[in-house]
């Protein structure tokens, strides 16, 4: 089924380190290159150089002392310049844009994580966004202890690093990931929520169903 | 005159790179330290180890193109963490503060040099700083063309590096300089405006007759 053919979307990989979020983009954006579909992969934070500068200085153990209300400010600047930079313009180029996090992880992270308001989270986002949202959203759940186990991006592991976030403990990781349940029950049009506890190849076709309303060619397959 | 004796002020000094601000802060610092009134001096961006990073990020000549709310975003994380880590709990103590640049410089950079709507500038101001404003800003007033022949700052012309902002045409710095004469009108009992014209004594003289009514000692002398 060729559904939607024509038009771009932007589609987001939401969830903890460690659930196979962005294992499951890799797997998605090569499915749709081999079979010709035009795809942006890109993150947050981290996708314009803006953002990698910003991620460094919100990784950095110095700042583990950093207010919620700053790392808000910090991580909707990036977006923004993401915005404005890389997504909108692979969009308007007809491209998919398949990206690594958004803000829903916003919403998780510095709103259910560390207690930034609701409210504050939206005037924000209008601002900086104009509240702009995905056109489908995956949410790669699984409980926070077993996330950690899994362990971080395979970047991290290899460098050993102990960056900040890494220093918080699981009760940390279990209010995000009740945040990102939250978003997806206020929004269910828009979210799959795919259970990431078996294996890679049945969330890997978890995520192809999940798609294919959206996408032409194998992920309607 | 032993003006206010025990309240905390806090004071900003505003005005174009070149003006004599950051000279006169470190004048009046001098007296008031000379006459045992607690001080503390700080700047924006930097005040901070985080302002320090984003301010890295604001001049970095890879940015040239960074959209102008997006500058404000990073501009207000900075000065959240700046009056949570370093002004409140200076004034708080009984430490008057001396601040190099303010939220004024946001309306003059951001806002008249850069077009980013006033409205915009105060929804963040009030989510990031709730509104705070000085007791006393000094506006060190130069026409644009003068202020570059004066140079940049000490540090920056040791450096030799051109930073993204010396790239800006003095048609920029004339907006700017607007910018803040017109927050200076909009505040009157707040602003004193200092001719920067003349010579570093006579602007040392205004400026302790600007801060007779709030400083003890050396100032009200």
């Amino acid at each position: 089924m060729l559904a939607s053919a024509g038009v771009a979307r932007f589609i987001t990989f939401e969830g903890l380190d460690g659930s196979g979020k962005s294992t499951h983009l890799e797997r998605a954006a090569a499915w749709l290159e081999a079979a010709r579909v035009p795809v942006l992969v890109t993150r947050e934070p981290g996708g314009t150089e803006l953002g990698a500068a910003i991620r460094g200085v919100f990784l950095d153990p110095r700042f583990a002392g950093m207010d919620g209300t700053v790392e808000l400010l910090l991580v909707f600047a990036a977006r923004r310049q993401h915005l404005l930079e890389v997504i909108e313009p692979a969009l308007a180029a007809g491209r998919h844009v398949l990206c690594d996090r958004f803000t829903d992880s916003t919403w998780a992270y510095q709103g259910a994580g560390r207690g930034v308001a609701g409210q504050v989270i939206e005037r924000v986002d209008q601002l900086a966004t104009g509240g702009r949202q995905p056109d489908r959203t995956l949410l790669f759940d699984l409980p926070a202890a077993a996330a950690r186990r899994r362990g971080h991006s395979p970047a991290r592991r290899r460098n050993a690093a102990v960056d900040r976030l890494d220093a918080e403990a699981v009760t940390f990781y279990e209010r995000v990931r009740q945040g990102f349940l939250d978003r997806a029950a206020g929004a269910p049009e828009r979210f799959r929520i795919l259970d990431s506890a078996g294996s890679i190849a049945a969330t890997e076709a978890a995520v192809r169903a999940a798609l294919a309303d959206l996408l032409p060619g194998p992920a309607g397959a």
